[in-house]
C-alpha cells in the first residue's frame, strides 16, 4: 500500500544532474516518472544515474525496496505533466526559460497539481508570475546528489497556498527526505549560502598558496566535515553550545581570512542569539549528556566510514591495525585449557532497537573465535590460496544470559573433535568476572579444497597443529550442551 | 609491544577542553601523562573527560585497547616535562604566557624532546623565540573533541628542525590521528579558517532572520555536512571535480551573502587550480567510478548514523520504516503451508572480506522471519509492553549452499510446536527459483512476561492465533533436519 503522501506519478522537467537525480529518487521509491528534456541522449544519462542510485540504495538499506516506478521519456512539457500529482522543474538557471516552462506546465496540469522548482537562485514570487495556478508553485531546492542527500528546502512565494507547502513537505518526507520550510523568500538557500562560503574559502586557501585541494580535502574530512555532519553549525564546543561571546566573535572582521564585511550585532541580537543557541542543548531532551551524544554521533560516522578506504575511515582502520598488532592473540588458557580470545567490550552498535544485543552478534562472536582458532593452527593467506579453508556447515547456539553495551566478554573455544575434513568446535561466551556462560555456540566446519571447491582433507602443518590441539582438548570435560537437540519436552501440548 | 613512534610518556601543559582531550587520547593509547594546570579541580575535570573518552573508544572499536597510560597531576611545568618524549602545550591563547611556559618547558626537558603547541592563532616562529631548544618546537593544532577528531595540523617555525616535524607526524599517526603538515606559517589554520566562515555565515543567517539555529543545524546535517565529511571541500559535483568556471565563480562577490572581499584570480591561477582539482579525481586510483565512490561514502555515513535518533540517521530510519510499512507482510503459502517472508535481494553490505555472505547474516534472516511471525500472530508494541514477547533461547543453523550479493531469496517458517511458554520454529532459506534450501534455521523461543521479566505464558488473542497456526502447521511434514544433533560420525578419528 502506498503512503497517502507519496505521489503516484511525477513529471520531471529537465534531466540533467539535478533532474536525473530527482527521477532516480522518485523511481526507486515506486513513483512513475514522466521526464521531459530536449537534450539528445537524455534517456541514456538518466538510466546511468538510475543505475548508480539503484546500486547505492541496495547498499543503503536491507529493507526491501518497493517495485520501481516506470520511467517514460516524453516529447513535451504538456505530456510530462499529464496525469501526475507533482511536477519537479530542474532546467538551467535562466529566469525566462523557467517562467515560460512553468507557465506551460501549470496550464497543462490544471489546478491542484504541486509544481516545484529546484532553483537555487530565483525567488518563487518571480517564478509564479505567469502561471495559471500560481498557488501550486513552490521552490523545493535539493542538494546534489539528489537521490542520496536528504535535505530539501521549501519556499513558497506571495501567491503560494499554505496547504501546497504542507502537501509538498509530506510528499518529500515519504520520499526519504528532510523538508525544511523557509519563512522568508531569499535569493540563495541556507545550505547554499554555507556551501558558498566554504567553497570560496577553499579557493582562497589555494589562491594564497596555503594548501592544495588535496590537503584542504584531507583537513575538512578529518575535522570540520565530521562536526558539521553530526552536530550542525551551532556545534557545542565543549558540551555547551556557542556562547554570547563566541557569537559576537563570529561577526568580527579578521584580516587573515575572508571574514570581511562586518555586520552589526546589537546587544539585543546577541542576547537573543545566545538564548536560542542555549535552547539547542535542551530540546529535544537527550538520554545522555550532550558531550556523550556528540561522541556517539562521531563514533557512528567514523564506524560507518571504516569500511571505506578513504579519509577518516582509513585513518581509523590504520589505528585499529596498530592496536591489533599490539594486542594479545588468541591463546590457550593456563595449562592446556580451551583457546581464549582477547577480552572484548560490547560496542553500542551491537544493540538492536529493543536495547538488546542482536542475536546474530552471538554468531559473529563464534565466527570470530573460529577465525582466531584457524589462525592459531596456521591457516593464513598462503594456506587458503594453496590448500583451502574451513567453512561452517552447522551452528547450534544457546542464549543463556543477556549482554549489554560496554559489557566485557571473553570467548573460549574447545575442539570437540576433528577428522580428515571435519572440525567440531564448542565456543563459550562469558561476561568477565562471571562463571555462567552468557551463550554457547557449537559449530561443525568442513575443510574445502581451494582447487576443487569441494570438501577435501586438511594438509601439512595445519593438520599437524590441529591434531595436536584436538588431542589436548580431548582431555577436557565435554560441555554439557554439546550435541544437544532442539525439541519441546514430551508433555501434553497447551490446552486450547 | 609499543610502536616505536608512540611516545612512552607525554607532558601535558594545560588541562582545559583541549589539554584534557589530549590527555585522554594519550592515556587511552597507552601513553603515560604528566599534566600541569594550576586551576583547582583540574584532576576532576580531566577524569570526567577521560571517562567520556573511554566510553566513546569502547563504542568506536572492538579491537582491544592497550592498557591505559597512567595520569599524574603535577605541580610545575618542570615536573610535567620530566622524562617525557613529547610535550603538548594547550594553555589559554596569550602570547606572553605561552612563550614563558614553553621556554621553561624547553629548559627543563633538555634537547631532543618534541615540544608541540596546540595554538590556533600564533605562528611557531613567534613561540620559539625564547626557547633553549627552539628546534624542538612546532605547532600541532587539533580539532575539538581532541580524543575523537583525527585532524592535527603541523607547522614548524623558522628554527624548527625538519626531523622534529617527521617525528611528530609519526607520533600523532600512532595515536590514531591524521597529521597534515602546512608548508607556510599562517595565523590561522586550514580547518579553522573554514570553520570560521561557516560559523560566521550561520550567525549571519540568524542575524538576518532567515533561519533559527535549529533550522541551520538541520540543514547542515542533512546536506553540506555529509558532503564535507565524505568528499571534502573540492567535492566533485557530478562525478568530476570543480571546473575552472566554478572556481572562478567562488571568487566573485555576491551581495546576498558574506562572499565579499573579492580576491584577484588571474587566468594563470584559474588554469592551475582547475588542473589541481582535476588531478583529485585521478589519484589515488579508485576501484569504482567517482560517482559510485561518492555514493559509497555517503551510504557509509548514513548507515553509521542510522542507529542514532538524530539528523540524517533519524531521516533514514523513518524512510525505512515507511518502506517496511509498504512491503508485503509474511503470509501463509498457498493452501496452509509455512509462513512466507517477502522476497529479499542480498545487499552487498552483507558480503564479508572473503566475498561470502557473513554467516551471522543467516541468523539475521531467521531473526527477521521470527519477527514477522510474531507480528503475524498479533504481537505489536501494545502487546509487548502489556504482556511480553518471545526471546530466542536456542538456534540450530545448517549451511547448505552459498548465497551471493544480489541473490533473491525467500525465508519460510513452520511452527514445529508450541506450549504455554515455548515456541519451536523451523526456517528454510531458499534462493528464488531453486528447490534446495541454501540454509535452514531451527529456533526455540520462550515467552517472557513484560512485568516479571521471567518466562510466562502467552496470552489472549496472540495465544489463540499461535495455537491455530501451530494446529495447521502440525499437518505439514516434519523437516528432515529438525531436532538434529551436531556430532562427528562414529568413525575412526583421523590417523596421526
Amino acid at each position: 500500500m502506498l503512503p497517502e503522501a507519496l505521489p503516484r506519478a511525477a513529471g520531471v522537467l529537465g534531466g540533467g544532474v539535478i533532474g536525473g537525480g530527482w527521477a532516480a529518487r522518485f523511481i526507486l521509491n515506486g513513483v512513475d516518472v514522466r521526464l521531459y528534456d530536449p537534450a539528445p541522449n537524455v534517456a541514456e544519462s538518466v538510466q546511468k544515474m538510475l543505475a548508480n542510485a539503484r546500486r547505492a540504495y541496495r547498499r543503503l538499506t536491507d529493507v526491501p525496496l518497493p517495485a520501481e516506478g516506470a520511467l517514460t521519456i516524453v516529447d513535451s512539457v504538456a505530456d510530462a505533466v499529464h496525469g501526475v500529482d507533482l511536477v519537479q522543474e530542474s532546467v538551467p538557471e535562466c529566469l525566462e526559460l523557467k517562467r515560460k516552462l512553468l507557465a506551460t506546465a501549470s496550464r497543462a496540469a490544471g489546478p491542484g497539481v504541486l509544481i516545484c522548482s529546484s532553483t537555487a537562485g530565483f525567488r518563487p514570487s518571480l517564478l509564479q508570475a505567469e502561471m495559471d495556478h500560481a498557488e501550486c508553485l513552490l521552490v523545493a531546492h535539493p542538494f546534489q546528489p539528489v537521490y542520496m542527500l536528504p535535505l530539501v528546502e521549501l519556499c513558497g512565494g506571495q501567491r503560494t497556498a499554505p496547504e501546497m507547502l504542507e502537501r509538498a513537505a509530506a510528499a518529500f518526507r515519504a520520499l526519504g527526505m528532510r523538508p525544511l520550510a523557509l519563512r522568508k523568500e531569499v535569493d540563495s538557500y541556507i545550505s547554499n549560502r554555507l556551501d558558498e562560503v566554504v567553497s570560496r574559502e577553499s579557493v582562497r586557501l589555494l589562491h594564497d598558496d596555503l594548501a592544495t585541494p588535496q590537503e584542504i580535502d584531507d583537513a575538512v574530512r578529518h575535522s570540520l566535515g565530521l562536526r558539521l555532519a553530526t552536530m550542525g553549525a551551532w556545534y557545542p564546543t565543549d558540551g555547551g553550545t556557542r556562547t554570547r561571546q563566541e557569537i559576537e566573535q563570529c561577526a568580527f572582521e579578521r584580516p587573515s581570512s575572508t571574514r570581511t564585511g562586518k555586520f552589526g550585532t546589537s546587544p539585543n541580537f546577541l542576547d537573543k542569539a545566545a538564548e536560542k543557541a542555549a535552547s539547542l542543548a535542551k530540546a529535544p531532551p537527550l538520554e545522555v549528556p550532550l558531550e556523550q551524544k556528540r561522541d556517539d554521533l562521531l563514533v557512528a560516522v567514523l564506524q560507518g566510514l571504516r569500511s571505506q578506504d578513504c579519509g577518516p575511515g582509513r585513518t581509523l582502520a590504520r589505528w585499529e591495525q596498530g592496536l591489533r598488532d599490539r594486542s594479545p592473540r588468541a591463546q590457550p588458557a593456563e595449562g592446556s585449557g580451551p583457546l581464549r580470545m582477547p577480552t572484548l567490550a560490547i560496542p553500542s552498535g551491537w544493540i538492536d532497537g529493543n536495547g538488546h544485543v542482536a542475536e546474530s552478534r552471538y554468531l559473529q562472536l563464534c565466527s570470530d573465535a573460529t577465525g582466531a582458532l584457524a589462525r592459531y593452527i596456521g591457516i593464513d593467506g598462503e594456506y587458503r590460496s594453496r590448500n583451502g579453508a574451513y567453512y561452517t556447515v552447522e551452528t547450534h547456539l544457546f542464549h543463556l544470559g543477556e549482554l549489554r553495551a560496554g559489557d566485557r566478554i571473553q570467548t573460549s573455544t574447545q575442539v570437540l573433535g576433528a577428522d580428515d575434513k571435519r572440525l567440531h568446535l564448542f565456543h563459550v561466551i562469558t561476561r568477565e568476572g562471571t562463571e555462567r556462560p552468557a551463550a554457547t555456540g557449537e559449530q561443525m566446519l568442513i575443510h574445502v579444497d581451494a582447487a576443487t571447491r569441494r570438501s577435501g582433507p586438511v594438509k601439512g602443518n595445519v593438520r599437524k597443529r590441529l591434531l595436536e590441539l584436538a588431542r589436548v582438548h580431548a582431555l577436557l570435560p565435554r560441555p554439557e550442551r554439546a550435541s544437544a537437540r532442539i525439541q519441546l519436552p514430551p508433555r501434553a501440548p497447551v490446552a486450547e
